[in-house]
């Protein structure tokens, strides 16, 4: 297709002020887009928020509004969005990875415009079929077809009041009674109520739930799924033996019903049991059934993944619109200048703000790559395992390494996003402050991405695990490549910063920045591994020494590990053949920041390995940041147009396209709902002591 | 007085489950208490907090009230604290430092129940009165009197939509007119509104604002200080050229009305020009008037650091309302074990956990002491400046070297502040995000800490500006103590790690400590010097110089500086009599995880420095750091116990001192408004599929 016509798919931009900073770019800020971002892709969110930018219920709020109206609101959307139908029927004919995709493209553009929406929507429907279909079986197809054609509101319900993370240990029971070929599910105590649960407050009708099944002797046979009916669909009243409600207010996502239930001997079929690994005879004998290794295998991935996926993708998004945010407003907003009484100069032009600001809208963009990657391996490794054919073995290596991956990204990609919208915040301001700022609603919003779907210092500890076996191990198995690294250990640890530039290579270089990430894992694997090895010498247990080395350890290697790969993703994706000559030096800066502000983190790593001495290395790799941020001043703008979503997506008054911040303020302040009126309540806040004297 | 009579002042805590790590304490957390803060002050906060806990007003909301609500709410407190009187009569006649240190501390006790009231009273009697006092003179005593009795509402209007930091570019205008013996006061574009003005939106009828005085013949004579009526006190409806309103919602506070306005060629009589440094006489001549220079600059550190210590009390109280928060759940919260099957263990108990929140709670006993010594220094000085007989150079001195302080130590605390409270918050995980938690409030509260009252980053610079003023001078001046390192220079700097070991220094010393940041600021402040002059050489001009050498230096020193006071005060304290022996090694353990645990934050300069080579140092101050979490696990709770304020102050479910955390989780759950209610809405919401099957 030509470049033209590539280009018309994304919206133009608005002449204004912004503009003075956009000329200055040596890039079509379109084509940058399209490095970041599949064209096709592309398209479907911008088809979509076409479509909802004319929908009424899907207007941006000017004010909070109260929790029950905003539970109300995101249960009216996700109703709308079912009537408009936004995947088209075709899609469902197409092939998984296909499908998939463009519905996780879909789940984007909700999540960009009503983050409370998206996440119902996504475990009301993704997560509950996606887990149906990993776990049930041919009798569980028309809850399957209800819950997809959204004729029923659905949930999932596994974290309990005192467990979390060690789901392991939930306390729900379900116990089989042969007499009536039926479940009992029971909750002994508070503490073991389901919780936290999304859709269940208010709205839901059936759960999927995990309960530790019981056969009629007592034997424990583990945590099962069950289907378990919660209220009546037509009237939304809970059944009998079932106390379900809400849990009330939460720091942001107030449109999410998330709810608690706790059940009295509550009595479901048989049938009920997700029964595709093991089923109970209608005689009450526990039989696991073993078939299908590979399909079990890729429905044990999706549901693993596909959340924290979803997670990564949304949260690559949030990152953005923070880092937008930032830059446009640095780029308007003038405060101080070289003479006294001249000229004042927008603050972008200070090296302590680019420093501030720049490495989060080059994580933007990196992370933007990366996750498209990771999920792209995903959804092949996923479509493969649905064929029959495949090598179980590698299949089971495969798996492996993206759960590693996936568990360290995660953590990776939701904490720059926490601490982009908080430094956006700061470098925004008094004005950063404003609701309508929307920085606000991005941070309270984003918060539990932190914590759920696996506590990021919990999740982080999955990657580090699987790297130490891959350390171990006689033999590296790592099909996808992100660890084939650890094969040349040795070479990389006798290497250190001297002896790397003795080999030719450039600071300046995606080979410099790679080959210190090497050398960091490689040196946090090795003292890792010795650091556990002496505690279990001196006696101590497994668990303990895995726990004692996470700080500055495991935890960093969690964490180099994501930031390796999503440099090499971005690298990589950089080489193609796509990519227009004019974008190479841009997207190379871009490269570096990100690379060189994450290898900075790890500087006393360097330093303590011996990988370096002396101010060399902090100064080359603190120069070249500083360096390139001011380089990367006259394309900042730019970069963010190219991130940016339509101005009612991003929804903030001090970084709209037109640039014009000063009179969107000014729209705000004066158009606020009675801004200029005297309060309702003036006569009961005059001063007593004056009403005295009055 | 006995110890058990002065424990009394702070009430027990109820007996529960936290009682098991409380009891491992070896000493009495109320005498820890009383370490922290002067017992005076507790008892005047309790004072407090019994009589509003009786006070409906003041009793916590269990779901966000509308922004309006809120409004209403925190005006009518303000009245009823002014009906209160809190104060008693009889310190109005005792000595400036102990009256505002009474002052401060009903403050901070109001502050911890409702942020916004405490900002509205903040500005509207306390800034506004202190800058009435150094600005005005007698004829404005009047407007002082009514605002101290708080019969008006007043407000500071600084800050104009497009400058913020700069308010030496304010465009406000005032402008003599000698026909009529007024000043016209004018706004001649939005962008020149005042605006964040708190208690401006709807509730102020006089503000204190700031404009350029121009005289008739068009000289302009800076920016000078002017009362504004805005609003008839009695109505609340804005005079006639008057164009007021509120800037509606933020992230937080929304208690406070915050407001703009613009003035349409307003006028004012002669006399609200604040004339204590400069008049303009009827005839339209201004006068500068120059008496009194010790009192002027009293007035002057009164106007910058006042707003500045106040944000500092009530930052190192927010930090230790996060810090509790997340010991207590941290001691409650049990999930895994060593045995898979065995019980599970307090997630206290994890080395990762400590290290994550352990610093903070260490980070808020420091603090408050430091807070507190830094307020007796401030509070000594304007004392002093008031009486006639000081030495004027002398207390220059000493006023830039508080205001270095101050502007060094406001970043520090609140963003020490802001991270404890986002630790915290994924610390507790799911169970944190509850509204009822009240991580959110905080956040969201606090906030703005970080960039009014200036800028943290812009702020910071003065510090180092003046260390490097120091640095560079001939003679150090610093009589309060902070900066005489510097006279040592040569000897830091000729010193490592290996150098200090051989000097018979302890790790596990505050020695060690201490001269590891005498080093680095020191280094820091060499470099900072070096790059200045090699800029100045290369022809760049001194601001852009200045700002190009804030990255990894001067804003790396301004925060060791304030790192490096708040230990020397902490250590100080820690060294008087009247602490008890049994305290002694808790409060060095806090004293070392604090300090250590910024040191590692500076590691890298040690290392580009050559402080340090190898890993020894890095091992030595991460081990040790590791080591004293350790040992602080059984002490945490009962730092916490002297940390937490009541119970229905915290307001946090899940920290309450009973420890019951389930069970009031569960009186939460249940007791929500609506919680077990079907929604309101529920027919609305039934899927549209399912309806037509219907």
């Amino acid at each position: 297709m030509p470049v033209d016509e590539e280009r018309t798919v994304i919206p133009d931009v608005p002449r204004g002020p912004l503009c003075d900073y956009r000329s200055k770019a040596q890039f079509n800020w379109k084509d940058f887009r399209l490095v970041l971002e599949d064209k096709e892709l592309v398209k479907i969110k911008y088809d979509i928020w076409r479509r909802l930018e004319r929908e009424p219920l899907f207007a941006p709020v000017t004010s909070t509004l109260s929790v029950d109206q905003q539970k109300e609101r995101a249960a009216r959307q996700v109703n709308r969005i079912a009537d408009l139908e936004l995947a088209p029927p075709e899609i469902y004919s197409k092939p998984y990875k296909y499908r998939v995709r463009y519905l996780m493209s879909i789940n984007e553009a909700l999540h960009a415009v009503c983050p409370s929406l998206s996440v119902k929507i996504a475990l009301g429907v993704g997560l509950f079929t996606n887990s149906l279909l990993a776990m049930g079986t041919d009798r569980h197809q028309e809850i399957y077809n209800q819950a997809w054609n959204r004729e029923i509101i659905t949930c999932l319900a596994i974290t309990e009041v005192s467990h979390g993370s060690n789901t392991k240990r939930c306390r729900t029971t379900a116990t089989y009674d042969p007499a009536t070929q039926e479940f009992i599910i029971h909750t002994p105590d508070f503490e073991a109520a389901k919780c936290w649960v999304g859709n269940l407050g208010k709205t839901a009708s059936m759960a999927l739930l995990f309960a530790i099944l019981y056969t009629a002797d007592g034997e424990n046979h583990g945590l099962q799924g069950f289907l378990v009916p919660i209220r009546d669909p037509k009237t939304l009243l809970p059944y009998p033996g079932v106390t379900v409600g809400d849990i009330g207010e939460k720091i942001g996502l107030n449109g999410i019903d998330n709810g608690f239930v706790m059940f009295n001997h509550y009595r479901i079929p048989r049938e009920n049991l997700l029964n595709r690994t093991g089923d109970v005879t209608p005689e009450g004998v526990y039989e696991s059934t073993f078939s299908e290794p590979g399909k079990i295998l890729g429905a044990v991935l999706e549901s693993f993944s596909a959340g924290r996926l979803g997670i990564m993708q949304e949260s690559s998004n949030t990152l953005s619109h923070a880092a937008v945010i930032a830059v446009r407003y640095a780029a308007l907003r003038k405060q101080f200048g070289t003479d006294r009484n001249g000229p004042e100069q927008s603050i972008i032009e200070y090296q302590l703000h680019q420093w501030r600001i720049f490495p989060y809208l080059a994580a933007a963009c990196v992370l933007k790559v990366s996750v498209f990657a990771m999920t792209e391996i995903y959804l092949e490794t996923v479509q493969k395992s649905q064929a029959e054919s495949n090598g179980f073995e590698l299949l089971t290596q495969i798996v492996s390494e993206i759960h590693a991956l996936v568990s360290s990204s995660k953590p990776l990609v939701t904490w720059t996003a926490r601490d982009a919208i908080q430094e956006s915040r700061e470098a925004c301001g008094g004005h950063g402050y404003l609701r309508a700022a929307n920085l606000g609603e991005l941070r309270n919003n984003h918060d539990p991405s932190c914590t759920y779907e696996g506590d990021n210092n919990v999740l982080g500890q999955q990657a580090s695990n699987w790297l130490i076996r891959q350390w171990k191990n006689a033999k590296v198995e790592s099909p996808v490549g992100t660890a084939s690294f650890i094969t040349r250990r040795d070479a990389i640890l006798s290497g250190d910063y001297d002896a790397l530039l003795r080999t030719g290579v450039r600071l300046e270089s995606t080979e410099f920045v790679s080959q210190c990430y090497e050398w960091l894992m490689c040196w946090l694997l090795k003292q890792s591994v010795a650091q556990m090895e002496e505690a279990s010498k001196a006696g101590v247990d497994t668990f303990t020494a895995r726990n004692n080395c996470q700080v500055y350890r495991a935890r960093d290697l969690s964490r180099a590990y994501a930031e390796y790969y999503a440099l090499e993703s971005f690298r990589s994706r950089c080489a193609r053949a796509d990519v227009n000559a004019d974008l190479k030096p841009v997207l190379f800066r871009v490269y570096l920041i990100y690379g060189l502000w994450c290898l900075d983190r790890h500087m006393t790593t360097f330093y303590a390995g011996s990988f370096a001495k002396g101010s060399a290395f902090a100064d080359a790799v603190r120069g070249t940041l500083l360096r390139m941020c001011g380089e990367l001043k006259d394309s900042a703008v730019a970069i963010a147009d190219a991130l940016a979503p339509p101005d009612w997506v991003l929804n903030s008054v001090i970084a709209k396209s037109d640039g014009r911040l000063y009179e969107n303020i000014q729209s705000v302040f004066m158009t606020n709902p009675g801004a200029l009126e005297r309060a309702s309540w003036w006569k009961d806040v005059i001063p007593s002591k004056l009403r005295a004297k009055l």
